[in-house]
C-alpha cells in the first residue's frame, strides 16, 4: 500500500484538499465550497467531510494515509494544533486537531504561507536552494522562511509575518494594528491603491482607457498593461510598487541573506516584467556591495498546488521527524 | 591539561583576547591597543601577537589551545575565513585564516554581535532561552540571531544585519547607501540626533543646562537624565527613541517570534528605564493580540565579556560540530 499524505488548504470560501505521494505527487485532488462566515460549526464539518473522502479514495486505491496536514490563513499554533486567530476564516481558538481526533491520524498546522515556501523549495522554483524566503503579494502578503533547508516558522510557529514589519513608521494603517506595514505598500492591494491615486491625478493617463471610465474596474493588471504600452503614468504606479516591495526584500536579504527570493501570489503572474525591475533595484541597494551574494529572485512555480503539496509535505516531514 | 579556546573580540583601536574554558569562565584575560587605519600590515601583526601570547601563557598554565574564535565589526566569509569589508577596521577582502596559517589552529570568523548574542544566550542574560534575537545599541546597531539554540548568520555569515532594515523608505541615509534604516532611527547616534534637534527647539529646555550650554556635549546619557527630572522636551526626544527601537523590536518579533530579545551596547545601560518602555509600547502593538506571546525583553549581562566569550563559544561549538 502506497504512504500518502493529505494536503489541505484551507480557504475562506473553499478548502482544497490533495493526496501527496513522499515525493510531492499529487494522486487525487478535491475540494469543497463553503462559507467561513457562517460560522466554524458547518465550516469544521466540511473540513472533516472533504478528510473523509480523501482517506476512503486512498483505501480504495491501494493507498494509506499516514498524516494529515493543513496550511491555515492565520495564526496557529504549532504545538497545540490550534487555529488562534484567522479573520478570513472568522475563526478564534479553535482547536483543530481535538476536532479531528476521532480521525486517529497525526494532524500538524502551519501557516499557509510557510508551506507554500515549503513546497516550492521541495519541489517548485527553489528545489535547489536551502536557505529561501518567499513572499506571496495577493490581498495581503505572506511569508514564508527556509533555513537550512528546513522550515522555520518561529515559537509556536507564529513567526514567519514578514508582511507585518513596518517599512514606513507611521504609514498607511494596516489589518494588523500598526502603521505602515510591508503588506501596506506591496500588497496587490497597495498596488491598487497607488494606481487609483494616480489615475485621479492623471485623468489623461491611459489607464482610464483600459478601465473604461470607471475606477472601479482597476485590478492587479491595469497599471502593469499600461505600462507596457508606455503610459507615464502607468510606469510612474510601477517603479513606486516596485520601490517599497524592493525594499522590503533588501530587507529580508539583509537579515537572512538567503539564496533565494521567492515571489507567489496574483502579482506574481507579471513574471519576468516584475522581476527583472526587482532584480535592478536591488542589485544597486544590496548590502555590502560586492561583498555580500545577491540573493536569486524567482517566481513561484507550483502556483495553486502550492498549498496542498506544502501542506502534505509539512505533515510527512513532521512524522518523520517524530519517527 | 585543559582545553581552551582562544576569542578575540576585534574593534579599531583595540584587540581583546581570552583564554575561556568550555563552560565559558575566563582563565586570562589581555589586549592590544592598536590602529587600524594604519593600514593591515601592523594590525594583522598585532592580531597574531596577541594569539601567540595567549598560546604561551595557556602552555605554561596546564592549558591547552583548542581553537580561536573571532567577533568582526564588519563582513565576513565564514566559510573562506575572510574578513570581506569592515570600515573600522579599514579592511576589505582580507584573509584571516590563511594569514594565522602557521597557528596550525581552527579558525573562525563571526560578526561581532553574532558572537555576542551567542555568549549572553550561553552565559548570560539569555542563558534559559532557545529562541532570542539581539540588538547592540550603539554608533550603530548590531544583531544576532539565535534560533532553536544554534547561532543563525545566513549564508556565509552575512545575514543579521538587523540594523540595516530599512523602517523608513526615503528617510534618513545610512552608512550601508541605503535610506531609513533601522540604526539611523535607534541607533545611539540616532537618539544624539533627537537631542540635538530637541535643544534647538527648544532653548528652555534642561538639556542645555546639562550640556553647560554647549551642544557639543550631548551624550548619550542627556535626554535620559533629563526626562528623568521632569524635563518636556527631553521626555519628548525619548519618546520618539522609545517608538523607533520599538517599531524595529517589533518587526523582529513578527519574523521570528523569539522568546527573548536582547538589548546591548551603550544604551543598555539606561536597563529598566528603558525597557520598561520598550515592554509597554511593545504590549501594547504585539501582533495577533493575545495569541501571539509577546518575548521579554532582556538587558545583556556580559558586558564588556560578551565579545571574548562568544568569540570563544563560536570556536567551541565550530569546532564540536566538526568532530
Amino acid at each position: 500500500m502506497e504512504p500518502l499524505f493529505i494536503g489541505v488548504d484551507v480557504g475562506g470560501m473553499s478548502i482544497k484538499g490533495a493526496l501527496v505521494t513522499d515525493h510531492g505527487e499529487i494522486r487525487y485532488k478535491s475540494h469543497k465550497k463553503t462559507d467561513a462566515s457562517q460560522g466554524p460549526g458547518s465550516f469544521l464539518k466540511d473540513i472533516k467531510d472533504l478528510l473523509l473522502e480523501m482517506i476512503e479514495f486512498a483505501k480504495n486505491h491501494d493507498g494509506v494515509v499516514k498524516a494529515i496536514g493543513f496550511g491555515i490563513p492565520g495564526v496557529v499554533n504549532n504545538k497545540k494544533g490550534t487555529i488562534d486567530y484567522a479573520a478570513n476564516l472568522y475563526m478564534e481558538d479553535i482547536n483543530l486537531v481535538q476536532y479531528l481526533s476521532d480521525l486517529k491520524l497525526p494532524i500538524y498546522l502551519s501557516n499557509d504561507a510557510n508551506v507554500a515556501c515549503l513546497a516550492e523549495v521541495r519541489y517548485g522554483a527553489a528545489k535547489n536552494y536551502k536557505n529561501v524566503v518567499l513572499l506571496t503579494l495577493g490581498t495581503g502578503i505572506g511569508g514564508g522562511i527556509v533555513i537550512d533547508d528546513k522550515l522555520f516558522e518561529g515559537c509556536e510557529g507564529k513567526g514567519a509575518e514578514l508582511g507585518h514589519t513596518v517599512i514606513v513608521v507611521d504609514g498607511e494603517p494596516c489589518g494588523c494594528g500598526r502603521r505602515g506595514c510591508f503588506e501596506a505598500y506591496a500588497s496587490a492591494s497597495a498596488l491598487l491603491r497607488y494606481t487609483r491615486d494616480e489615475m485621479i491625478n492623471n485623468q489623461n493617463s491611459l489607464m482610464w482607457k483600459y478601465c473604461k471610465g470607471n475606477i472601479e474596474n482597476v485590478d492587479g493588471k491595469t497599471s502593469f498593461e499600461c505600462a507596457k504600452k508606455g503610459d507615464i503614468s502607468a510606469n510612474f504606479v510601477i517603479n513606486m510598487y516596485v520601490k517599497y516591495l524592493s525594499e522590503g526584500i533588501l530587507n529580508m536579504c539583509n537579515i537572512f541573506r538567503p539564496e533565494g527570493v521567492l515571489l507567489g501570489g496574483g502579482l506574481s503572474n507579471q513574471d519576468e516584467y516584475l522581476v527583472s525591475k526587482v532584480r535592478a533595484y536591488c542589485a544597486e541597494k544590496n548590502y555590502g556591495y560586492k561583498h555580500c551574494p545577491a540573493p536569486d529572485i524567482l517566481i513561484c512555480k507550483l502556483k495553486n498546488d502550492a498549498g496542498v503539496i506544502g501542506a502534505a509535505t509539512l505533515a510527512m516531514e513532521e512524522l518523520n521527524s517524530k519517527e
